[in-house]
């Protein structure tokens, strides 16, 4: 069983707290917030859940296992460093960090105290993705190629940050999973329209040591929501829309046959067109699996699917990508 | 009324030559390939029109008018140099030609000899391309903010010109006559990898001195087909999607308003949604509207819609996107 | 302010208890059921709410206006009833009654003691559902020539009931709202294939006063959901799909105009294709906005908009459909 | 070699001639119209094929072994019989009469004088017709439990006929050709709304031997577009699409199954969904396939898919569904 800390209860924190009030293995869980607004809320709706207003005493609570962190970028670092200090197990909300210094810290740290880091990149555990995984795994669509990531909506411009940080986590974790690596190149094109030095619109592209490359474009401008990933490989091709009720994954027979010369001859090329399947996806609710790997790692010591390090692979793409926008502009 | 020359009656010629041969402007047209076996085949269809394998004989004809060439691109810039030099307006088949100095060498000619030249950029003409420039152009989506444009398919590899080349001029075009302006920048980053050296996929980022970017997709890899175009403006959006039978485009009453801060405040953002509105678009043959505009500009000395000019623009951002994709790699 | 007793917390009960305690003509609210596990479960969740397993308790609170009945259909009519008796406002879950005869009763007794009916007809109060109903009414659509809707999905099979009398409610009452009439003729048919007596696919015809009709199709056993129905007027046609996330009505300026012969000629016809346009739809809850309806109505004495006459076509309309459809095997 | 005569060349004769022009097994074509302006037309098409102005001429031509009427309905009649009596081989238009007693006659005089009837129901020679024919039969699907069909659009109203008429032969058609049956009930209901007599709106409901259902909706009036078959199974169900430019066929792996009580409990119900599969579907014209078909059968002796025998059930169908719906109204 593992006692669990929640410190941040705006938008997400609710929950991941309903999700590990929920899990089996969680106990005498505590929630945490310094405004006694949100606190208040929420002891209405888990009245049998502790509470404090003051990290701290999370920390200082020798019974406590592990934090999960839900509060501001901004923070971050500094509350997942002190809970790393004082031997909890951390599980940060993504983005990891605010710089690949802090994320590189932070895995350091976990490590070196034998501790779980792990970092909520939800879309690592949606039934979509990990079947599409699985599909790229089982080496049915051939080597990958190149990967297109459309994440656009109208909505909801951040203050902070750009575009790329609000959104791209998403695409990256998704990318680096399946692709099992980290970009070798990425650069990234495009504006602030709406508020001075917020860019809202970006387009990233991401090249890979395997050969594969990506073109991922965020924007909080668009006149329909998309969520459209299309992964073409050497032997199939797959499209996956999130926005889609039903047939969320597409598995496309098609491909290009290259036949070899025999003599002098030109290279011809054959098309290949055949069936279309859409697999049935299991059912399950992502944020409870997710919750379900930090339990059960901090029982086991394993290594959660989106540790520390994956969540450092995407802040490093995305302050790669940031800067690459910056200089272009 | 015009006397025309159509060189070429390869795969596109003859959909030229059918649109010349239907115009009333048209008279004593002729057909000219070195090719014997392509030119009994039209002489079948067209038993009335006259016809040589020799384009000198065309050229030398000082009855004829102006000539069209629909051969290799690689030809464009000799046959139009040479048709010039004749005296002929010329309309060339896009790319205008295989570079910027020929291109541009192919303007200066026709300005200085007093002759029209026009390039068959066929989407200027299209109702869905057209209405998108009036709305552009009516202010109802406000200013320009960015474009995006996805032309993939699964096919037809070429075997000596990238995806850029073969698919670009089509967005560039569209682009160009919708913003009224030039990139100031072009970059673009790909892969080939069906065959060495030929990239198939390759994203294009364009930077406009309105302040307006662009990002273009073209591949010859992709597991359906997209002809989606997204216009994001400030006062409204615009989608144009080619492959709907029936809704190419559509305007979606959304955007963002922002409200200035009273003092010291932070900005306020609304969004703001409204009707979707898919706008009748009128019947019409692109290709007819284009051999009208040729043949009317040839009687009538004015500057056809896709002049010479903005086939050299097309070409130069060919070549710029081409030069930036090979130094990527 | 209006004292209410909801009567039945199974699966629906719970959605109109919500949204009394959320309203603020609402005030001393009762809850009831005479399953203590129900009871229990919503104690929890409303603790300042009270509460009786016993439905009589009610009816002879004297300071008790109204009652919401959301228990089985067998049971609508002898609750109402008695509830009528004791001088409270009536609010019945859909279908109204389980006969034509019962019905009729409850809308008598509702009218001799001076007391509101009311049916939940919940898409009455849906924006879609308005708005075509506003559409319809401004004559842009002329006169309303067929109608054709379609509620079809795999699931969830009734035991007592056939398909007609579980889904079909929700396309009459529609129809009925927006043609602002009742059929002068309904016929069925269809066909039991899971359960024996079960007909869980039907296709209804239709027929109105006013020359217009529709044909309804219903069933559990489906490929996919569909919730589409399509009204032809004379002028403009609509379609209301309530699948789609954000363009759930198009209007479609499409029609056939008749010119007639000057002399001994022929009926000319034109087609005529205009503008689509999908009107913005305002935001809000239907069962809110229903139960708001009801509490008003008790408050004002005013003719709810799906009062019991109109819950009373439902059932007429069901009633001929299930016996046509009976007869018809 | 067949020596074939097709007689009527306005709307749709001349595809047949041209795929018969086009077919190996066709020699000494003959077209034949008594409008000279339509034979003058295809005359500058085809020059080298011979040409009459008098059907007669065809029937006492000895060498010539059969003939394709494309000609108005009310005239299938009179000249297949003729044809047929010349001892011609025979095939018709759809519909293949105008009435059940025309329709059996010429089966009648096909069978007695040892001659190929055939009709052009060329929905059973496209692919994905076929194909979903193969699917049934394998049993994917299981028992046919009912089968919905959309056949709408706006346009082109007929002035001598209904729509069930110029409309439902497609349906009817594929219906049987799917299910190896007749219907046993036959009955419509519609209305007549742009020109007095002529329905334009049709609901037809059919019921055949083995227990299926089907419910067929044509018309005239309609905001877009619909070519939707829907096909229900005990095991799978299917849907084709024919407006779909891909994937037309879509089969889905769902269905209820029903567990048997042990003892006295209910019968259980569960709800099985699966995979989603869009077969590639083979390429080909399926005019070409029928003109095909309708020669090699000609030379084989052997009975076409779509023979008499299959135009005589449409019509039967057809002439059922008109009296019906002419009945209700």
């Amino acid at each position: 069983m593992v006692k669990t800390g929640v410190i941040g209860l705006g938008y997400w924190g609710p929950n991941l707290l309903r999700n590990i009030y929920g899990n089996k293995r969680s106990v005498d869980l505590v929630m945490c917030d310094s405004d006694p607004a949100r606190l208040e809320r929420m002891k209405l709706r888990y009245p049998d859940v502790s509470y404090t207003s003051d990290y701290r005493n999370l920390l200082n609570d020798s019974n406590l296992d592990a934090v999960v962190i839900a509060t501001d970028v901004s923070s971050h670092y500094p509350l997942a460093k002190e809970a790393l200090l004082a031997g909890k197990h951390v599980f940060v909300e993504k983005p990891f960090a605010a710089s690949i210094s802090e994320a590189e810290e932070l895995v350091d740290l976990g490590k070196s105290n034998g501790l779980v880091t792990m970092v909520g990149h939800t879309f690592m555990f949606s039934p979509p993705v990990i079947k599409t995984k699985e599909i790229i795994d089982s080496g049915e669509l051939g080597d990958i190629h190149f990967i297109t990531s459309n994440r656009v909506n109208l909505g909801l411009h951040q203050k902070d940050v750009s575009v790329i940080w609000d959104l791209a986590p998403h695409d990256f974790s998704m990318l680096f999973y399946w692709l099992g690596e980290e970009p070798s190149r990425v650069s990234a094109f495009g504006h602030a329209y709406v508020l001075d030095g917020i860019p809202d619109v970006a387009f990233i592209n991401l090249a890979f040591p395997s050969g594969a490359i990506a073109n991922v474009q965020v924007a909080w401008l668009a006149p329909s929501k998309l969520r459209r990933t299309v992964i073409v490989g050497s032997r199939k091709m797959l499209v996956y829309d999130d926005t889609e009720p039903i047939e969320k994954i597409k598995v496309y027979d098609k491909g290009v046959d290259v036949i070899e010369p025999e003599s002098f001859g030109e290279y011809q090329l054959t098309y290949r067109t055949g069936d279309i399947v859409s697999p049935k996806l299991p059912a399950g609710e992502p944020l409870a699996a997710e919750m379900e790997e930090f339990l059960n790692c901090v029982e086991t010591g394993n290594n959660p699917r989106s540790s520390g390090m994956e969540g450092l692979a995407v802040v490093r793409a995305l302050e790669l990508a940031d800067a690459s926008l910056k200089k272009a502009n």
